[in-house]
C-alpha cells in the first residue's frame, strides 16, 4: 500500500458515523470516520473496536460511565461491550477491527445516510 | 483498558527502537516506540508492521526505494518485505501488530539497549 494520512483521509468524508478503509494489516482494517451527535447504543460481539481520535472530541458513553477522548487518545471497546459514542461538534478518528461496523448493528443512526456516501462506504 | 495517549507514552520511553505495549485487540498489540540513526535491515515473516508517526519523521528504507513518513502517516509492511527504518533526529512512533517485535530478529541494534529500560520493554 502506499502511506496515507488518516486524519486527511477523514477531512474528506462526506456522511457521519459512516467509515471508510484505509489500510489492512494481519486481519484488521484501519478505518476513519467522522461523527457528530451521537449513533445507537449497540455491541459487537465478535470484535474489539479500536478508537483513536484525529480530531475533536469523542465521548465513549458505556454503561459503567462515559470515556472522555480527546485528539491522540487511543481506547478499545472491548467485543460484548455496549456503547454509545456522542460528540457536541464534529470529531474525527481511526477505527481499528477485522470488519466495518458502521451498518445498522453497528449503531448507525438512520438519519446518517445519504445520496452523496460512496458506495465502498456503506456495509 | 484506560484510555491511552500514544503520543504521551512515548514520550517517557527511554530506550531507542524498543517497544512497549499499550493495548491488545482482536490478537494485534497496539506499541510505541521510538528512533533515531536507524536498525538493521530485516523482514518479519509472520506478520504484518503498522507504522502511525507520532513525532518527527520516518524514512522506511525498502528494497524498492524510500517511504518518507512524517507525523500522523500510516503505513503497512507487508509480512516477509525487507525494511529498515531510519531517522535523522528523533521520531516516535506507534506500531500495530500481532507481537512485539523490537527483538535482534526485528533488526534492533545493539546499541540501543540500556540498563534504564524496563524489563517489558526487552523482547
Amino acid at each position: 500500500m502506499d502511506k496515507v494520512s488518516p486524519a486527511q483521509a477523514a477531512a474528506t468524508l462526506e456522511e457521519f458515523w459512516s467509515q471508510r478503509t484505509i489500510g489492512e494489516a494481519n486481519g484488521n482494517l484501519f478505518k476513519v470516520a467522522k461523527g457528530i451527535g451521537s449513533t445507537n447504543w449497540h455491541a459487537h460481539d465478535d470484535q474489539d473496536e479500536t478508537f483513536l481520535i484525529l480530531r475533536g472530541h469523542l465521548t465513549i458513553q458505556l454503561r459503567s460511565g462515559n470515556i472522555e477522548l480527546d485528539q491522540g487518545d487511543l481506547f478499545v471497546i472491548p467485543r460484548g461491550v455496549e456503547h454509545c459514542p456522542k460528540a457536541d461538534d464534529e470529531v474525527h478518528f481511526m477505527l481499528v477491527g477485522p470488519q466495518v461496523t458502521s451498518n445498522a448493528a453497528g449503531g448507525k443512526p438512520e438519519w446518517s445516510y445519504s445520496a452523496q456516501t460512496p458506495a465502498d462506504n456503506v456495509d
